[in-house]
């Protein structure tokens, strides 16, 4: 699999005219290796040159883990003391000829402390974004994939349902997110969740990216839950709006209203389609309802290995959808000091239109 | 406190010439503003110039943080066009006067996202590393600090006391993982733990850095256990060996000989001596019995925000201790193909010895 992958690189970065890509460890670096490597104060940088059999820098204590590629590989590995690094660099950037050469990296990834041990050893290299032609082999997800992100989803939503029954009025949004992260584990996602479950009630649940906090359930409040988990790698992104006790009728009105947006956005992915019409479909739902103003990010982004990565549905990309490619529709509506609803579902683009991976009940649910 | 933590910031960036720094989210952040940003897509840099009101540069929807800032704060927010945040960047770089000013920045943390925007804002600007410069803030922890760090050793040794009931021959190095992960939580740690933990049986243990795998614990096997909890973002980073069923000689010596080690290492740390002594006093004891050759790595790490900070326990670290320090002692010994034994404890530098965080036994027990 993997050394088809590397196929795929090889062919990619022809593409985007790019003479080799430097990755550290991430998602790009496990799809290509199926290997994990620790980000850490120990720079990894794996070094791929066109047609050349690729090259790994590496602290000894993970030379092992060379020795677990799929392919061919050079390995390049330093000592504990940093002095050193750049003269393993050096040697390793150097045996790829890469100086003067375009080495494309990924800025959202990448860190200083690997770049400028690479420019080291290339100081006349340009380092273009390859974020395209990287991501361009991660866009469209094979069916091996989609089951991972399938068991993904489940996970997520079974970790989800067997928490509701804890929810309390009175207990904390913390609290609540310490039962669901346990749920999590216990479901069978691995221990690195894709990022820390938003659990927001009341005014809280007005800022989409709240943490949990201290405030308790009270009876009133909008509680919004945006959650996932991690199975082999791959992620589920999901948000559920409930009604703790009741909620009143503007609260209820807006949580209908972004379930229809839901519902429209959804509805309109396939094949051919910019992904800025499906952020244009949920918003007019919206806009017509008259809370245009206060669904006040993108409709959604794409998902696999990561949280959030291409294609993203925004009204401005015009990049077109094709099969596989999966993503999130996760409008919002957010009162200030009030409350906030939003409803997140994972699809997957299909021959005709999308697969969604997510089933659990979308309609406002009162718990507590 | 986080406002007198601005304070020494500015001093420190005076004591090492620099003109300012630029953070992403990290711990650094957090430390300087008691507030969590995400790494994301969406690039958040705080930019803070010697004598003048730190600038914070962001995406529109995390504005509310803007207002949780523990003092006067400029903010600077971009939509969600990509398009659009250079030129955000450059009104908030220019509004310091940064171009061709020495802009300190952390390479382990700064990604080039963040860098680049930053750059495009003051192309003739020095990005010197201020990892000195800002460690050194962070580097002694005060009582408040010692107190977490506690609390997330208590918590850690707690959750492993709780899963070792759970440990039976058989069982898988994940199974015993996602117990363990889940035991973490329950027993108070944050969701996002410094680090998966490391679960290594038989061979496996031979590989510090080995992930949980599928393969099943034997009896003979040595099981190493590496593992730590974040409570309001400090962490613990311990490790304990075990053996499975019954051990063989030789393992069972090189687990009495890393316990000698990490005994001779916990009692040379105090005030005044360089880090190197520590590692010295630890290898001693192993290249004594034989074994050099296989402890692999450094004897350990600074500890706090991060899993490994400064300061670093490597023979040729003549940084010198002072109270409130704290880091790991975590020597091993590491037999190819057949297994492996390290011992991690915790410590902070008092003003004539060491605190020792960690008591959970060490002595080599057998589970299963």
């Amino acid at each position: 699999m993997t050394s088809s992958r590397l196929d795929q690189l090889n062919a990619s970065l022809r593409t985007f005219k790019l003479d080799a890509v430097a990755l550290n460890p991430g998602p790009t670096l496990t799809y290509l290796t199926g290997l994990h490597f620790h980000l850490m104060e120990r720079p990894v940088v794996l070094l791929y040159a066109v047609g050349k059999d690729p090259v790994i820098v590496l602290p000894e204590l993970e030379m092992p883990k060379a020795n677990l590629f799929p392919y061919k590989v050079n390995a390049f590995a330093y000592g504990e003391n940093p002095a050193e690094w750049d003269s393993v660099f050096r040697k390793a950037v150097q045996s790829l000829n890469l100086d003067g050469k375009k080495i494309g990296v990924e800025p959202r990834q990448m860190r200083l402390l690997e770049f400028r041990h690479v420019k080291a050893g290339a100081p006349e290299a340009d380092f273009p974004d390859a974020s395209g032609a990287l991501s361009a082999l991660r866009l469209c997800k094979d069916p091996a994939e989609v089951q991972k992100m399938k068991r993904a989803v489940k996970v997520a939503q079974d970790a989800l349902e067997a928490t509701i029954p804890f929810i309390k009025i009175g207990m904390t949004e913390k609290e609540i997110a310490a039962e669901l992260n346990v749920q999590l584990l216990k479901h069978g996602s691995e221990s690195e969740l894709p990022f820390p479950p938003i659990v927001s009630a009341g005014p809280n649940s007005a800022n989409p990216h709240a943490s949990p906090s201290d405030r308790k359930l009270q009876r009133g409040d909008l509680l919004v839950v945006d959650w996932g988990a991690t199975v082999d790698g791959y992620i589920s992104d999901l948000t559920r709006t409930f009604a703790v006790g009741e909620a009143d009728a503007e609260l209820k009105k807006i949580t209908q209203v972004v379930l229809n947006a839901n519902e429209a956005g959804r509805a309109a992915g396939k094949p051919g389609i910019p992904c800025a019409d499906v952020d244009k479909a949920a918003r007019a739902v919206i806009e017509k309802a008259g809370y245009g103003k206060y669904f006040t990010h993108r409709t959604g982004h794409g998902i696999g290995m990561e949280g959030h990565e291409e294609p993203y549905m925004r009204g401005d990309n015009m990049q077109l959808l094709a099969p596989g490619m999966a993503y999130t529709v996760e409008p919002g509506i957010y009162l200030p000091d009030r409350g906030g609803a939003r409803i997140e579902d994972n699809v997957v683009v299909t021959k005709d239109g999308v697969e969604v991976l997510s089933d659990m009940p979308r309609e406002l649910r009162v718990v507590g």
